[in-house]
């Protein structure tokens, strides 16, 4: 029997997955980073399960190359999501570890 | 030798191409379909040559499927884009031609 | 405490939610399918904790649009995948329910 | 008037932009890099108006990160583009620049 607890984990697992790979690439500077988080979040609360997503883009890494601007990043995203399913709940990031953008589920509280 | 009408044409053409395949597939509903429009303007803003950019989506296409929300597809997409290299200016278009979304560069007024 | 079912699960997840947007909107043919179909194995294959992936695209659904091509939709994907972490593995599916391109675990065999 | 030269332009324009923001983001790793290639080539050869492509992928900027693999960059590409609008066709490349992936036509032979 698959358990609500890992359907939520599915879930939050999707989300995640999903928004990197759909705005890696995205042009993006600092004056802009504030509407592309927005409309991140506004995207991802569309989806089902989802209880809350939160989005930040590290502006620091926003290193305007030679043309003026960047692209968005795997290392620029830190994203908290907490799904439901049922009774069970995930909360999950995906934030930079070391050299690599991490996803992974966080402890219940 | 290339005319600068040319490098405004090709300039324009990238700009069209790179967010059609850039948002496809955005999760999108009528209520979030003003702010991913935005954001798409200021992104492609921050390109090189763009003088102006307006991005509008065909709301009577997001029909939700069974789980309440859809996603951005191409025939969804009524854009207008100016670019400029040197003197000469391009206009183009990405809109529904048909079954296709269509890009074409518009006669000079 | 997580259970690697758990991780197993989230791990499945992101890799159906980044296959989905990173490759939705492809140009694609009936005669392209082949080669799609074996890239994207080989490029989910590279994430950590994939032990098999198998991707077919349906081709009864690529009906060319006026310009003699069609786009990767998500009513295409028939994916199969399966995650271990430990001890636990998880087998996920992304496949059409209805109108909707469902992602869901499989009960254990 | 528009001229055949600016539409070959326009047209080359578009499937630069296009392939770029589609392919970012993807999994990659030296023993992949082939089979991406080829089905970028073959995607993009779908199009209308394309006469030729070739995409050639820098292995060297493929440094697996701690996880083992690594992800298609916009500084990796090295593709050459021509296309056809009646008798005009257009030569354009996309490889890096400095510090920037930079899209140009090249000079007719």
């Amino acid at each position: 029997m698959i358990s609500e607890r890992e359907q939520a984990a599915f879930e939050a697992g999707i989300k995640l997955g999903a928004l990197y790979h759909q705005w890696v690439g995205t042009p993006i500077a600092p004056e802009t980073a504030d509407a592309v988080e927005t409309t991140i979040e506004k995207s991802v609360r569309l989806q089902p399960f989802v209880e809350e997503v939160r989005v930040r883009l590290d502006r620091s890494l926003m290193k305007p190359h030679s043309k003026g601007y960047s692209e968005l990043s795997g290392m620029m995203f830190r994203v908290q999501i907490t799904t439901r399913v049922g009774n069970a709940s995930c909360r999950a990031v995906l934030s930079p570890r070391g050299d690599y953008p991490l996803m992974e589920i966080l402890e219940p509280e």
